[in-house]
């Protein structure tokens, strides 16, 4: 069945009763009034929103309903991540051509509610609009664990500081290029690749322990890692240094992408893992903390406000052309 | 300039300078972080989105940026009017095409700025798109003024209880209609219906005084008094009985529509006026409380589940073709 036959107000019913009710207690009303209502808590809050289209942001060629659904709830979340808070509650606004079947939007809050539930978050609202683009727009509301956390910021970093990352980077826009270009590696290496693309995972537990373990400045990776550290530089007004062969590659990325291994982890985004400053000792508590890798990458310096430095282990500058997304530029 | 020449994070940087810092203390980070962030507080906190899209909700040959801006806002300041909320926090996401000026971005956030003052809602984030469409969804954190008060909801109308509505009705539709057929009436009518349409006013002040004295439940009227009446009678699973003679139609409406205001102000849509239910002496006390009109126009009664009736004064049946306005559906 078609959207046009089913109609605005049935397909609010119909993701109404897909979504379920919510566990959660502090809920007083959920999708289908003029707003979702809850209990408030003295906690600090935290809210952000981002959008996924249609032919920008992606391509129904190249990823499905369902993984869709998922990724667009995982990039608003590791938003969250990397404020080191817990997401507790989602509004969905979507715009969808006439001729979208309703078996598809259906799949596409599968993926949604499948990584909601890991979380807890609950799926409190949002609006449906006719459209001739498909356009996904997630708001998350989240909240520290409790009144007294700080939550990370970019803007807190100081010269002296380590620049840290959790996991490995790369794989993603490895695999953006393994599905756009249709590459065949091993099934392993594939699967593997497409996965890190397409479903991507919040950091939510390691943005938890960077805020218990006294770490103050953090982003996601969603530009590139260049881009993103630059984001923190300019916001603290300090500069940084990156040692390229310290930088964690995925081993999958470096055996099938050969020579542009390095600038996919620099500047291919979308890997969605914790860039991070602090103390050496810092940095050392949470690396004994968790059990995902973190690597010490460079050290944020204080000459050239605002700039980021690659250089090689022997200290000599290294250049890279390509340094990561941003919209509307002519490129 | 246009935004292909400026870049996403040119326009992040002129926008945040553009909205300025908050009056609002509560608030920690603002724009310009991966999550905006601000101290919570036991009161029932509110969330709600809505999005506009270009060829669908509106055209910039009708509705210029700066009015588009205040429109935006004003639909989603009128869903947190319907729950009886102070709005607090707004994140807005924009999607645009590349060759938009950045001039008129900055009108756009002119008009939402002038409307976010008068109700003292601080922007706090939000993302932006390349895309070919422009789209606007702001997403709104509100809250009640206290932590004992109670929120409105479509779902508590009792059989017995009166219909009623604040202002008049039609204006909105009225004005869409002179603007997209380019009607002429006298200049203060023509200017009048237009204003209407294109920068609608939350009843935020009315919201609150209908939790104050009393009242359950209401709804903004966006889709039209018919439709909009019709979702409180299916979330309450009662029905409605609307006698048309008592429907409070904008005088200049009836003076230029003739035999049509009426369709216009039952279906019409979009005036963002409050309809709530209440008894009859609750509802003699909003009256009584606010200086803006409170018209009953019927009662909410028992049978016929989830349905409207409209009657004429001598109580036969009234029969209107067209009902409000719906995505998706084909018409």
């Amino acid at each position: 069945m078609k959207l046009s036959e089913l109609g605005e107000f049935g397909l609010i019913d119909l993701l109404a009763k897909t979504v379920g009710t919510s566990p959660n207690n502090q809920l007083l009303i959920g999708i289908g009034d003029d707003a979702a209502a809850w209990h408030g808590d003295a906690s600090i809050q935290l809210a952000t929103v981002d959008s996924l289209i249609q032919g920008v942001h992606f391509s129904l060629d190249i990823i499905s309903w369902e993984e869709l659904g998922w990724k667009a709830l995982a990039v608003n979340l590791s938003d969250i991540a990397a404020m080191g808070g817990l997401p507790r509650y989602a509004l969905v606004s979507l715009a969808l051509p006439d001729s979208t079947e309703v078996e598809e939007v259906i799949a596409l809050y599968k993926g949604i509610i499948e990584l909601a539930k890991q979380f807890e978050v609950a799926i409190v609202g949002g609006d449906t609009s006719s459209a001739p683009l498909v356009t996904i727009s997630i708001t998350i509301l989240g909240s520290t664990k409790s009144q007294d956390k700080h939550v990370l910021s970019r803007s807190a970093a100081k010269p002296g500081e380590k620049v840290a990352v959790t996991g490995y980077l790369g794989a993603a826009a490895a695999g953006a290029e393994t599905l756009s270009k249709q590459l065949q590696f091993s099934p392993e290496a594939t699967a593997c690749l497409k996965e890190a693309f397409l479903r991507p995972y919040p950091r939510i537990a390691e943005g938890q322990l960077l805020v218990e373990q006294g770490v103050k400045t953090a982003i996601d990776i969603s530009d590139g890692l260049i881009s993103d550290l630059d984001h923190i530089c300019k916001a603290s007004q300090v500069s940084a240094r990156i040692e390229v062969d310290r930088v964690p590659i995925l081993p999958t990325v470096k055996t099938n992408f050969g020579d542009r291994a390095l600038e996919l982890a620099l500047s291919g985004g979308e890997d969605y893992e914790l860039l991070f400053t602090g103390s050496a000792q810092v940095v050392d508590k949470v690396r004994t903390a968790t059990s995902r890798p973190v690597t010490v990458i460079g050290e944020v310096v204080a000459d050239k406000i605002g700039a980021v430095t690659l250089v090689d282990s022997k200290g000599n500058p290294f250049n890279l052309t390509k340094v990561g997304w941003e919209h509307f530029t002519l490129r």
